[in-house]
């Protein structure tokens, strides 16, 4: 799983039937501390994320393993909400 | 999934029979405003995307789970044309 | 997908069982263009592909969609011989 | 499968159902002397592995194939502990 | 699948239940000439490979299309010990 940072949201009409009313959330990938780095993606939410979150996404055929993405045609999926990290026994992000 | 650019359309004869009538665009991927990145990729269109639209793409396994790309040799499918994009409260892209 | 240029072919007396009579070709990725780029990476070839002929590949489990790759420890099939390729209305690519 | 060092902990009280009693840790890759590079990521731990433990992660599909992980939204397992590494006839990481 | 050269070897004592007395070997990639470049990577032999030896490697859910990788959570199989490359109507590398 990526460590990633919620910063933004997608609006889309003319999408595959199976995404109607799943939210489709940009993200950044962090490092451990939280600091943004990379290009955005685009993950579908099943944890009620929020703009700002630190969160775990998982990829590819994973990402269709929740009830909310089961057999859409979906490659990345927002599966937890980082609450806080620790390295080397140090607290490096705590969700505020 | 990624955010990207419709940029061109490829035309293959001789394909895989699962392919016949399905239509294969280039793209190339884009930050959260439109601004192009990075190599060209080919992804079945799905949602009638057209020259010019900001789409998602999603990869692998994941393109295999819309009607018209259910198993076929395809690693790659336009699942959603974006109307706009919100990054940290600003629109960054909307669709003209 | 990715557009690619067929540049070599390999031998292997010593393979998977399933690989027997697949002909593994060598390919690199190239642009609209068809300038490679990148390092070398080898596919099945399903389409009776030609050396320097422009294809496009599938990754992944996408890859075993194929009637000669069902099944088979691949990662990488080529799915469509490439005639051209345009690029906001100019031909970039035509085969000769 | 990739060599890599454990290096840290994630805490996530809202998270995917499946993932409830998972371990949830933080490693970036290694060299084979056991030098991490890149950026972190997180990986599901089936093996009791512990922080600074060199492992292997298998990531993808092949991710769900452990008791612990199957039919779960997570596309990364340390599935090996390393004792040692050895490159052309050298021992290079031996565990301490 | 990746051209890829035979370095080391992984011991591992503690790992998941379906990798007993399996081979996990490091390889690096090469280019056609069998030159090595980036990290090093593991992957389950299946054709009796050796040190220094050029093999393909297939990832993914295809590590697991061999009998001896089938359900397990490995994502990169040794599936074909290469005897010669040839690129452009050269020969680049033969087994020695």
């Amino acid at each position: 799983m990526l460590i990633a940072k919620v910063i933004g949201t997608t609006i889309s009409t003319i999408k595959d039937e199976k995404l109607h009313s799943r939210k489709l959330l940009i993200l950044r990938q962090t490092d451990e501390t939280g600091a943004v780095f990379g290009k955005p993606y685009v993950a579908v939410d099943t944890v009620d994320a929020g703009i700002g979150d630190l969160v775990l996404t998982a990829a590819g055929s994973s990402a269709r393993q929740t009830n909310l993405t089961k057999d859409s045609p979906v490659d990345s999926v927002i599966m937890a909400v980082i609450d806080s990290l620790e390295v080397d026994g140090t607290v490096t992000f705590r969700k505020s």
